[in-house]
């Protein structure tokens, strides 16, 4: 057990969050809602989603958020892309850095996109090809690594060669995501630990929902594998599909409460993204899902 | 880091949950809680409280509750008693089992008891010695073992030193608690480890609240100390008097997905615990404060 001495937060609110906030808010707010994000000190940003707006409306303004944010030196702003056209208007706007992704479960790929695992790893090939090509650098997500709405289990040598592949096709890291958040301690270190057999742990990130509450004790978990790179969203950002009413991302206010108290650096001004939560949470005319700040007052 | 195979859950939603929250309850209301929660399996239900009605109103009624309630063989009830006057009382409605309490902190202790740790060490002892007489087993509660709100940091070593003096007076466990849910993971694991050198893993309980939603890893931290037995409260039960809004006692419902997600036995039917949280926080016309509860929908 060797807990890494710093942490690399990838604040993903901006996008999966606000993907599954029923809410709209104009791009002004988002664009003010990621320049607050820079400010805080976080060094990764998921800025937007240049995946259709028929799937996403809430991220239909793209183009605009991205061209509007304050890039600041050092701080990645990474976009998700489902394929070429999307890493194209991506680009087009300034993007540097790109997100693709799969599930590791073969029901959920076949019912959100209609295609296999292996083909929907095909589907994002040409981005690849491209940002390798264009020096972009690229992220990739495996989405269901802890179970599926749909088949349920899904195994984990299933996460361990979708992991694998994304990596060796130029993924510079792999983001783990417990997509339901459906997993438990022992699980997410099991699943982990196996990946980690195959891709080398300092490009390997963990994104845990807060679904059932067990998020933070996941990512305690996977901490005590080695992992250093962890996803989040300000003010628990998200909600989940699959179960209305339910908690979203983890609050990266939690994550990074836990993360200082256990003397894992973030470089992340607590009071300034707790701060940020409240003000996102009101704009989206709910109560903030971080418990620090609940407890802050 | 070897985990227990088993926890026993100690369920303190009827003493430490109703204690702290706002609505009050009848009592019949309270003896089907507890006659609800001995049916799912936990067979530690800590039932009321025997201290004063003036400052715990809510509890006002423990004799009737107690006496009310349909205890199962093999299940424990503890009640809480601040001296002998409240010792007398629950065993006059047939408590086989009492908790006393005192705080690690010293501001703690002299702002609550208007006395120091020692002192109010000693004004428990009487029901340490009449328990022993009795034959009654005797449950101690150290609080603010990771933090105070008046004081701040408490050193480890008042945390060792009351936690030992309670177990050589007589008490068979020792729950350490973190009433302000203020602790993260590796103050936590510090903390029992330090406790745990001086007192036999085994009479040893952890206590956290979850007003930072740090209960569930913390609690991981300790598990993988040894420590095999929880305290936990249904739905979440509790509040903070010195964080309004914020999250009270950790949830059973997410303690027990998470044990037993581990493949740890806890003992309990988590459907059946899921409905009685349910049922409860209708009662006190609040949401549920399980996440587990949330994504069942």
């Amino acid at each position: 057990m060797s807990l890494p001495a710093q942490v690399r937060i990838v604040e993903v609110g901006p996008r999966d969050g606000l993907q599954n906030e029923k809410a709209i808010i104009p791009a002004a707010a988002k664009i003010e809602l990621i320049d607050r994000l820079t400010a805080t000190g976080l060094r990764s940003i998921e800025a937007t989603s240049f995946v259709s707006p028929k799937w996403v409306p809430q991220l239909a303004d793209a183009a605009e958020v991205f061209a509007g944010i304050t890039r600041a030196p050092g701080v990645a702003y990474p976009v998700l892309v489902p394929n070429l056209q999307g890493y194209e208007r991506a680009r087009a706007v300034g993007a540097e850095e790109v997100a693709v992704f799969t599930a590791a479960s073969e029901a959920f790929n076949r019912k959100n996109i209609n295609a296999g695992i292996d083909e929907s790893i095909e589907r994002f090939m040409p981005v690849l090809e491209r940002a390798r090509a264009d020096g972009v650098k690229v992220r990739g997500y495996v989405s269901t690594v802890l179970g599926c709405p749909y088949q349920g289990a899904v195994p984990v040598a299933d996460v361990v060669r979708v992991a694998s592949r994304m990596h060796a096709l130029g993924c510079y890291e792999v983001s783990l995501g417990d997509t339901i958040g459906i997993g438990t301690p022992g699980a997410a270190r099991a699943m982990l630990r196996a990946v980690a057999a195959e891709v080398p742990m300092a490009a390997l990130a963990i994104h845990f929902h807060d679904t059932r509450g067990q998020a933070l004790a996941n990512i305690l978990a996977c901490l005590e594998e080695g992992v250093a790179v962890v996803d989040a969203a300000v003010s628990g950002t998200g909600g989940c599909p699959y179960a209305p009413g339910a908690s979203g991302n983890v609050a990266t206010e939690d994550v990074v409460y836990m993360l200082e108290g256990m003397g894992i650096a973030t470089g992340v001004d607590l009071p300034r993204l707790v701060e940020t939560g409240r003000w996102l949470a009101a704009l989206l005319g709910r109560g903030s899902g971080s418990k620090v700040t609940l407890a802050a007052g």
